[in-house]
């Protein structure tokens, strides 16, 4: 018998701390596992030693493990040796090349899912899926079992529309424009979003400065069925509980393996009761996707798994090459949302990419091909999007009365000139991202920048290219110094006019 | 600046443990890594978050990260957020199927030594090393690398002989009897073993038991040049130290990329100081080399590797389809060693396999073919092995008066007896290590295995197949019950009778 001691650290997985006279005597190594049994229940879990953290006889249970087993401090419990998860054999087929059945894929999804695989596990995982891929069929039966291993939505209408950006874009504020719009049409658009993870603001994270975003499913269902659209946290909601597993341990490799992303995605929308998607998949240096070929294939296969679910999926491969807008940051990017939902100036970009999704979700719906566009244009013009967005944030408890105008935006700004006369050859998203961040975006709500010469804009010197915005002076400075350093604006020299002046036409309206 | 708190678990990697708040703060997420600066220097090391162990503005460092930044706790140190190692870049590289740079190896394999890399990062290299493979001169790259980031030792002689098993077969106490014999020839074999991580007992486990095995670098050199032969072990030395860490790894995965094994083989040898190896690579089922083709593969690549390092290497493929000698578990094989250099009674396949390996060293030295097994059996049979061992046990400190006959074995034992009459068909490698380790082995020094009944030989009813030993009568208890259930060695009905019969020949004479 083994007494509970208490350790508070997350790691990810059930871990228990032994003394190392105790692991020595069972014949336990260091990522060993053992079961660990109360009378209640048992939980098994993964082993580290200490020489000197506990004293024989006792068992240090990390945060995870000791509040799934539910036993007090000094409580006694059994510990034996067990051995290693099934999954680890399926993980190593993949590894070596194989093909996963539904029930394998199962398997390794439940063990992520109950904490039953260590970190090095569920990277060796992920590293087999990125390098080995997977067919439709495994990538189809990974959809599958992320759904089943979390909770599901059922509205009580037929279609359930929604959309989603597999991201990489700064600025993309869209969903704020695109659920009211599509919400006022008279359809059902129940939308999940995330937080930033290494962007500069997710769309969980704009939505939060107007109202609440995070709902049980039972709540979202309610609130989406009475206002016809919601936004709202994803994270919130035990929908595919293994996507969030999986991206902590894609995270400090930088890797999103091709067949992950899709299942995640589509486990994500189908569990959350949609069969209508449009994908938005922008394309462009330092986004996720970088080539047009990779976004047609991905559109396909988006399409086929869609196919394979009974979920209708379309695509629209959307330039990604620069910021979305002018806005980059929480407060920021929520501002110019409200400016163009109340028909103020708003950039270009914003304004068609979210009206041509808009349309395409509708005509995803009864409206006739060509009609979709007009009427999300119509929609938006008319101000019944906006009415619809005010209907949104009071039904999830925000203030309805919120203009663009009162919002309030980091107070501590700094503005960038150009320090030559030229044209804006190219906006870097991965810097723009940087900045923003340094500046406290996206936990400091009012951090972050606007944009105001895009791609293809002449620029005199001295003329204002960007303001940093920031709630503290201090990540204020730390931004600008960051900006002098990285320049995520290139101005090119008047040498290159005439090239520039003709390229930049796709975009000079900004 | 935040205030040191020590956290006694030891994550193989280093590790910090920041309060919620302050990571919030200063943007960081769980396996972010941050630099600690105190005055005298600073570490790397991996974030993980908890709510409640920490008080804003301390930090937890782990074990590791503890001892080797050596400050005191509630000492100040300054902590800011770094980005991830260029490493994690080669990694990925590799995942990606592309060869990678001398330069990009030794990157990664200074980041494994200096535990920059976390488990996640580490078991991505492992993967990717593993279904991508290297090429030769990326393997003969990664030799280089895990030899230069650790020591090396220098011999003041021309030629420096050794000899290593690759593994996987019980009771393969060769070393005791071929280190000796070479030794006595006159010949520098000064080499270094591994204690058991999988298998009942490693040849450092055994010798263990009858002298001291863990010395520096010099302390080695000078024992070698004096006695002519050691037998140390080599996790004392700081020699290819990115091995260890790599195992670490590997373990839970139970994968052994072939590449990595060949290149920490050949760097262990190297920075050894060895210039002449006889590789020993059994080949069987449920050894780490299941086919002969792989074998051969192995064979020549360890030869191609150790022309590139200016090193002969020569390799012996082996039987590895049942276990060597009869004796398995620390004590029981050096009994048995033993027993062999006193010139007892002792299994074929033992005298075989250590006279052949023997002789091969002695003939890469100035012996002529043919020469070289008489010379191994004429100084194993007169004596002159004994004497060698009995001068290398004394030099590392043990009692030299040691004999088989005063070796004290595990004092619980159960002898099983065969319940038909037969001939033996098989015995199962993996299922005897399971058994011995379930009584105890490798760190139960009397515990283990004699197995009385080898490959073809005949059985009556209720005779001794195999006794287990232990120094518990617990575990002897725990492994009687597991051998009656796994049943180690494979008895067929009279019906084979003629098949095996002819089949046993080759190893009747046990």
């Amino acid at each position: 018998m083994f007494t509970i001691k208490r350790i508070d650290v997350d790691a990810g997985e059930y871990t228990v701390i032994l003394n190392s006279a105790d692991a020595y005597e069972m014949g336990i190594r260091s990522l060993d596992r053992v079961k660990i049994s109360s009378k209640k229940r048992s939980i098994t879990a993964i082993v580290e030693i200490s020489e000197t953290m506990l004293s024989s006889g006792e068992i240090g249970l990390l945060t995870r493990a000791f509040s799934d087993l539910k036993e007090d401090i000094d409580s006694e419990v059994d510990v034996t040796s067990t051995p290693r998860p099934t999954s680890i054999e399926y993980i190593k087929k993949k590894m070596n090349g194989e093909e996963l059945s539904f029930n394998e894929i199962l398997r390794i999804i439940k063990d992520i899912v109950n904490k039953n695989l260590s970190n090095i596990e569920l990277a060796a995982y992920i590293s087999a899926v990125y390098t080995r891929g997977m067919n439709l069929r495994e990538t189809k039966d990974l959809t599958m079992a992320m759904i089943e291993t979390g909770d599901t939505i059922d509205f009580n209408k037929e279609e359930v529309y929604d959309f989603h950006s597999i991201g990489g874009v700064p600025g993309n504020k869209v969903t704020l424009l695109i659920v009211p719009i599509v919400a006022a049409a008279g359809y059902l658009i129940p939308k999940t979003s995330s937080r930033a993870i290494s962007s500069a603001c997710g769309t969980a994270d704009i939505f939060e400065v107007l109202t609440n975003i995070s709902f049980s499913a039972e709540e979202i269902e309610h609130i989406a069925e009475r206002v016809g659209g919601t936004i709202v946290w994803g994270g919130g909601v035990n929908i595919a509980p293994a996507d969030d597993l999986i991206i902590h341990v894609e995270y400090p490799l930088a890797i999103d393996p091709y067949s992950q992303v899709i299942a995640s995605v589509m486990a994500k929308k189908k569990a959350a009761g949609v069969n209508r998607l449009v994908l938005d998949i922008p394309v462009g240096p330092n986004t996720k996707v970088a080539t047009f070929e990779l976004a047609k294939r991905y559109s396909r296969d988006f399409i086929a798994i869609g196919d394979e679910l009974d979920m209708r999926v379309q695509c629209a491969i959307t330039y990604g090459g620069q910021p979305v807008g002018r806005a980059v940051g929480p407060l920021l990017e929520a501002r110019e949302a409200l400016a163009a939902l109340e028909n103020k100036k708003v950039p270009n970009s914003l304004f068609e990419k979210s009206l041509s999704i808009a349309g395409m979700i509708l005509e995803m719906g009864p409206m006739p091909a060509g009609t979709g566009r007009p009427r999300a244009k119509d929609i938006l013009c008319s101000g019944k999007a906006l009415k619809k967005m005010k209907e949104m944030i009071e039904a999830q408890g925000g203030n309805p009365d919120v203009t663009s105008e009162s919002i309030e935006v980091g107070k501590y700004t700094h503005e960038t000139l150009s320090d030559r006369v030229g044209y804006v050859d190219s906006i870097n998203n991965k810097t723009i991202v940087k900045i923003a961040r340094a500046a406290g975006a996206p936990k400091g709500k009012g951090a972050g920048i606007m944009i105001y010469k895009k791609r293809g804009m002449k620029v005199d010197k001295d003329e204002p290219i960007y303001t940093i915005y920031s709630d503290s002076k201090a990540k204020l400075d730390q931004a600008v110094k960051l900006g002098n350093k990285l320049r995520p604006i290139a101005i090119e020299g008047m040498v290159l006019e005439t090239i520039k002046g003709s390229n930049g036409m796709d975009v000079y309206d900004e």
